[in-house]
């Protein structure tokens, strides 16, 4: 099992130059926050993720969390590391001062996160969504619930959870049953069935508050007549003191492919208090506020898990030895990684996984201008980008994450298919990534039905204009490796265009549906090389050094292996929704 | 969970119209075979693996196969399924009559054990193996051995194993080290550790016989020093009856991501007495004669646990409801087969399946051909397919398996990565393939440089210009669907063309290696193009039917969207070893 390095040095040349982060952190609200702090911070977050975190994440795996009586027991080494986590700090880095937390911007909180999703991902499930019910909380919450929760949410000592899913009502969330009844006093009793609750029960807090959503009495059908409730595990005293259990019963958790650390749960809620977030039916709207934050953590899910099974393999490959490389004497064996297959996966791996940081980053950066920016204009355009990005960095980065994970157990050949190697869990945990914040499906029609069509299309081609702007600087960099990089450029995004024009021109709503998922891919396959070359104009601007020189290396094998492959599914972008269709259903069952 | 529906239709038709098995029951030695047989074979085998083999799949994953105190013990439900197996006769379907075999064409065996792999891939294993050693005895072994083992493999009553690997001869093989130090009496005394053998201890046979790699006092180095031996489990007496322990300890049993049914067997050899096979120091080439029929199987299991994936996919995605289609009333909910983007991911595995399924039963077919062609011309042309396809039909149709079962999960959604569902465990059993019977990597490096190059290159050449010969048929047809197809692989076949010219002329065998595994894909896609299409025009041939139809909509559907993506491949195919190569060791290490 490998240990695991914090990629501090990649991930402040991310934001310094994808992020812009000294220019964010120029913004209002952030005047405590310098650079020699954030940097400070992330190396000591680094520090922790590896020495106390990480080295959870095999135990998490084998040992899981248990259920037995409706609760949940999670292994001792989590209640460890958990309460180090809560008495460092770490859960309040982005937090609201007023609520106790550091204050320190989004995009920080977000790398923070991506350490921490690499050192054990199933654990860092219980802060991620805790994180989301906080944004809910207190973006739409009254004072009251706010004051209540806020503060014991950021300082960890309570944790959150995302309670939609039906067995009915998964995608289709408009689907869902459970009920919320008014009470005289302002408070709601909430009935119903849930499943799939992440992180739902367990024994590392002293309270869980649910953030639920219910249908209340002669609520409209569908996604209007959605409203979202706080649920407490445990009902609050006045005095802030946990009280009486709120009768949320745990009634199973699933077994699953991975992610075993992190309890999924069935709940039943059996006349259980709830306290109404916002306006009745509104319940969507303020869920879709969140979504985008936790659709972007989950695409850092697909990155974290895939740069924790390369550098798994990195040291792998280093120490195998079996047959020689060309050139080597005959009495000697060489390493694995002197093999040019073994160096192509692992450079795929490299290239690939430092494209979705760029992508990713950008759509968090683009997340805190939204908020934060002090101009309208920014504001907006931060928006627009969230909007645009936020698909394509959920499902691309988390198809990357599977794929990714499958060829770190290929390069450990026989050892990887073991389970004591620790590839293979990288590769369980990674295929719940593209499933759930909203299949990758999902996240495809999100972006070609709804997403391009933003401002008559002009969102996404001022997004195409600003790769192909790249260009120019490429080619007068005067490096060839530069301006090659330039050329796979202009090609791939030619054909992105295309493909975007033809979506936003096609007329069949099917015919779009048909196309968005060879489009997403291709979208993000481009944006990969975009972030990619941007970093390696970054590296040629600086004194040259080995590590700046990969980088312009990295993204040279990106745009010359890679990025072609965005060509070749023009064809099924284009190609229509009759061909999926021609077979009828009972002509895809098996003849006998 | 859902049944296994075994895919007669498709099997036979693929066997008429790629295998042409008409043509083979007329070779000599098979004159009591006859269509009618076959079909009905077919038919029963089909049933067999479906009704008895087919439910144990599941229980396999759950309970697995254990270890202790030295023994492997396999579920109940396994030993049923083995006893009925076993009575059925199917073990010796292909065995020569001499030797209590039924004597079929090895094409039909070949059938029969794509829907055993189907039904159960880690119960199927123990026959597969058991199948390569009995190829190896009776090729290789003298009569002495042959008669002692051959019927006693062939009727199921004993198992055999492939005893190669050992700690640090991994993929390369000639660094083993177990010792074969002769007695006086003529036998040998085996020592030495062996790991990853695939069923090399269990409770459903009275014996098991081991074929172990081993070296020779003063043998060469390397691989050519390595000699073949029969190691059983039981020493054999003299009338056939078993005997004493043979010193074959079975150390521990490997804890592994899927096929938890297979033991994997750790075992130490401790003067274990073993019998020379063939002649000393020749046991890698008795190895390599196996190697081909192994290698294919292994192929096949990549489409066999596809299949079953596929199958389960369709019948979720017609269960499962989940939003409304387009143009379905509001008041309707739609199953999930209905939305586009499911319909691609089921259309994407029919067709990659399909596909796989000519390439292998191509190969096989070629494999018959080698061995029992009457004219020596034709048992060459069998050799030089099987040893040009048989690296693509191991690596492709097992990368198929990962990407299908992978698609498999994520057309169940949620449910897809709960284990009860079953989806998931194909994910794991599949990841297996692409790395046993030599990585995929191997399979790409034996294709790049020592297939392409066979006599000059005319045997791939001849290959192309048949999957190009096919387009006139196609443009001839007169239906524009086939023109179509034909136009498709026009423009594939020409760059799977240029790009084999190019790694002909390459002179750095780096430079070669570095595109193996880019070329593998290529020639894969293509291939998998050219039999879909096949298999289209023999379609269009027959009175028209909706099966039929299937046929060509799925031929069109590949060459429309999949077979493109083969062009994207082109440039990582032919950049070159600079590109893996340029950042050295230590910068592909994550720096803090």
């Amino acid at each position: 099992m490998a240990d695991y390095t914090p990629p501090l040095r990649d991930i402040k040349f991310v934001l310094r130059h994808i992020v812009d982060l000294d220019e964010i952190i120029g913004y209002p609200g952030y005047e405590h926050v310098d650079p020699e702090t954030v940097d400070g911070a992330l190396d000591e977050a680094g520090r922790f993720m590896a020495e106390v975190v990480a080295p959870t994440n095999r135990i998490g795996d084998e040992i899981g969390a248990t259920w037995a009586d409706g609760h949940v027991t999670t292994p001792e080494a989590f209640k460890d590391a958990w309460r180090k986590y809560v008495d460092a700090g770490w859960s309040a880095v982005t937090g609201p001062p007023e609520y106790g937390g550091h204050g320190f911007p989004e995009t920080v909180g977000f790398a923070v996160s991506e350490m921490f999703v690499s050192a054990n991902l199933a654990f860092s499930l219980n802060p991620m969504l805790t994180g989301s019910a906080i944004t809910v909380i207190r973006d739409h919450a009254d004072e009251d619930i706010r004051d209540t929760y806020l503060e014991k949410l950021i300082t960890a000592e309570w944790t959150g959870t995302m309670v939609l899913t039906e067995p009915e009502a998964g995608s289709d969330v408009g689907a869902l049953r459970t009920k919320a009844t008014p009470n005289d006093d302002g408070t709601y009793l909430i009935n119903g069935s849930k499943i799939f609750i992440t992180w739902g029960d367990h024994d590392l807090a002293d309270n869980i508050i649910h953030l639920v959503l219910a249908r209340l009495p002669d609520a409209p059908p569908g996604t209007r007549g959605i409203s979202l409730f706080v649920v407490p595990k445990m009902l609050v005293n006045d005095d802030g003191t946990v009280g009486k259990w709120n009768n949320v019963e745990t009634v199973s958790i699933e077994h699953k492919l991975g992610i075993h650390g992190s309890p999924t749960c069935v709940q039943a809620y059996d006349n259980s208090i709830g306290y109404l977030i916002g306006e009745p039916n509104r319940g969507m709207f303020y869920m879709f506020a969140m979504m985008n934050q936790a659709r972007r953590e989950v695409g850092l899910e697909g990155l974290g898990i895939s740069d924790r099974a390369y550098q798994q393999a990195v040291e792998y490959a280093q120490e195998r030895t079996q047959g020689r490389a060309i050139g080597t004497p005959k009495t000697e064996v060489s390493p694995i990684i002197e093999h040019p297959d073994v160096r192509r996966m692992l450079m795929t791996m490299k290239a690939y996984n430092e494209a979705a940081r760029g992508l990713l980053y950008d759509t968090a950066g683009a997340g805190e201008r939204m908020h934060r920016h002090p101009e309208e204009a920014g504001r907006q355009a931060g928006s627009d980008r969230v909007a645009l990005l936020t698909p394509v960095a959920k499902a691309w980065c988390t198809d990357i994450g599977v794929e990714m994970t499958s060829i770190g157990v290929q390069v450990h050949g026989g050892m990887g298919y073991v389970e004591e190697t620790g590839a293979a869990q990288h590769y369980r945990d990674a295929r719940i990534t593209p499933i759930y914040e909203g299949t990758n499906g999902i996240q495809a029609i999100d972006l070609a039905l709804r997403k391009l069509p933003m401002d008559g299309g002009s969102i996404v081609r001022s997004y195409l204009a600003e790769i192909a702007a790249l260009v120019a600087p490429l080619s007068e960099s005067g490096d060839p490796r530069l301006e090659a990089i330039g050329n796979s450029l202009t090609t791939s995004v030619a054909a992105l265009r295309d493909a975007t024009e033809w979506l936003l021109a096609c007329e069949d709503p099917n015919d779009k549906l048909a196309g968005a998922t060879p489009y997403l891919k291709m979208f993000g396959i481009v944006a990969g090389g975009y972030y990619l070359a941007r970093l390696a104009l970054a590296a040629n601007g600086e004194d040259p050094d080995p590590w700046l020189e990969a980088k312009i290396d990295t993204a040279t094998f990106y745009a010359q292996q890679l990025l072609p492959t965005a060509l070749g599914l023009v064809p099924s972008v284009e190609a229509g929704a009759a061909g999926l269709f021609s077979i009828p259903v009972e002509g895809l069952e098996t003849a006998k």
